[in-house]
């Protein structure tokens, strides 16, 4: 199944648990909007366009579980909807879409149709983008390319086809022979989990690394580009999961293509990285691996889950629209 | 306890066992040779210094073990001694140091005698040279710095005082305030497990970060300086704990002083880093976290445990004779 769907009988959505993986595939089924809330705070759904999707399909959750059309209600279901996680801009881009489309209707279940169409076009669009941004990123990789990557920006980062994996699948389906290296992504190891469990069962080629080993294995001249996805488009950059900016520094310090597939539903270019909230996680991530103790209880831990990644460090920003090239850095110079 | 020690009433070995920290203090006694080699292939005892002293202690155990002199028995020993671990050229280097003493001895009782001698000797070096290390150290250290560091460069990794972080706790006991941000080191966790829990048992202020949020710290401008240990100085730079390299990568980016503390025994300045051995590791280390499962259990892993740093990234190599600083590079441009 899609990593995120509408299931017509139930009249709920269903989600790949991510959480889950590798060890067991299962489906979640959320009924009510405070379901599918949980679902995304626990990142059982995950990944900037995946959240688009869910949060449209949660407004239709929230008019259907709705008594009464009264706005208030439905509107204070859909703003948790909204903050249930506050980096990536899909998750409010998708929960707008479909709240507006709600609006046309005057009864909870005219609201729930419209949201729901509008749901479904979403979904219909988040796959025809990916194939797009397929299609402009395969044409940066060369055949025989090994490729490192960074989290999870694959299908189950999306509705199925993926950015930033989504590039390799296009690549691999025209016939390329691309190789992945997949970064497990500390401290939830989505790379581990989802990254190499998803490039496997496509027949992918993965190797997994530590976060830590991306600057050695540049030296050792292994890696041919590096591709990564987003989950926010800012004015100055990217802002994307923890460990970016890192592996696009030390790319630059290697003369390596660091390049960032994202559909332009993640761009949100009038604001600033400074204005957008970074998540800060829980130090339980990082004191314990689920749950074998791995740092003493009372140590301090700093856990933001994203960080942002200026655009001079970035090669190309691979659109549904085009590849959005980086202008020429005014100074020879970094400021990073 | 000390890291490692001598039991004189059971002619053992005690190490504190750094695997069931910081869940258990535990101490192991090993009272044979093949029982000091096991734990230090299963890293119950690490650290370049501490494998020193566990070399020479390994020899004695070598000759209290052997039945008769016969050079052919404890020689075999001593060869499985020094090469249960590749990388650290300490191990060698103190297996070496204790058998040329054993060697003055005619019966295995005197050739332990004389061994034990000499580890002692070590042992006793080890702490004075980390004293000596912190006193040049500190000087490089001000007051209100935030220093990165990664793995465990502590008195857990040596006899008593430690080198990186030892150079740490002399600046604190000259009356600088220093703060430090601990990497968890993947995949074993070192600055987890180990970093943090020295750290806090001296009340020393720790953060616990991801090895893949150093450069975002260095970017928020709340890193000063970035201080590790070395397994092995080579004439070309520095063989130290997988990540080592990114860090100095990205604090060069960032214009942040990177210093490595090691004694002069880490030093094999005649050989290149490409003719030392980086120690493979099981996959098992990045597929699963204890017993969890992280990764598809047929995933390809790559999984060095050691990395390069060439000497252009190092500010300063500080010893116990001293700051050995970098020549300046030959070209503008960087050749890491």
């Amino acid at each position: 199944m899609r990593t995120i769907e509408w299931d017509e009988e139930r009249e709920a959505v269903r989600l790949i648990d991510q959480t889950q993986l590798p060890r067991a595939y299962k489906i979640e089924v959320c009924e009510r909007v405070e379901e599918l809330i949980r679902a995304i705070k626990e990142l059982k759904v995950r990944g900037a366009p995946a959240l688009g999707v869910a949060g449209a399909l949660g407004v239709v959750l929230a008019c259907k579980n709705a008594a009464t059309a009264e706005a208030i209600e439905i509107e204070k279901a859909v703003k948790q909807l909204e903050n249930a996680r506050p980096t990536a801009v899909n998750l409010s881009y998708g929960v707008n879409r479909a709240f507006n489309a709600a609006k046309r209707g005057e009864t909870p279940e005219e609201m729930k149709i419209y949201a729901l169409a509008e749901a479904k076009r979403i979904i219909d669009e988040d796959i025809a983008v990916n194939k797009k941004i397929g299609e402009y990123g395969s044409a940066l990789l060369d055949d025989g390319d090994v490729v490192l990557t960074h989290c999870n920006a694959g299908r189950l980062a999306c509705v199925d086809w993926g950015t930033a994996l989504g590039v390799i699948r296009t690549a691999i389906m025209h016939g390329k022979r691309i190789e992945v290296i997949a970064c497990e992504t500390r401290p939830l190891n989505q790379g581990s989990r989802l990254t190499a469990w998803e490039l496997m069962q496509d027949k992918i080629p993965v190797t997994l690394i530590t976060d830590s080993m991306s600057a050695a294995v540049m030296r050792e001249c292994k890696v041919d580009k590096v591709l990564v996805g987003a989950d926010r488009v800012v004015k100055e950059g990217v802002i994307n999961k923890i460990g970016t900016y890192m592996h696009a520094v030390v790319a630059k310090a290697h003369g390596i293509p660091f390049y960032v597939a994202a559909p332009i539903s993640s761009f949100d270019l009038e604001r600033s990285y400074k204005d957008v909230e970074i998540e800060q996680r829980s130090p339980r991530e990082l004191i314990y691996c689920a749950n074998v103790q791995l740092a003493p209880e009372e140590v301090k831990v700093y856990n933001p889950a994203f960080d942002f990644t200026p655009f001079e460090l970035i090669a190309g920003v691979i659109t549904e629209k085009g590849v959005l090239r980086s202008p020429p850095s005014p100074s020879t110079s970094p400021s990073y």
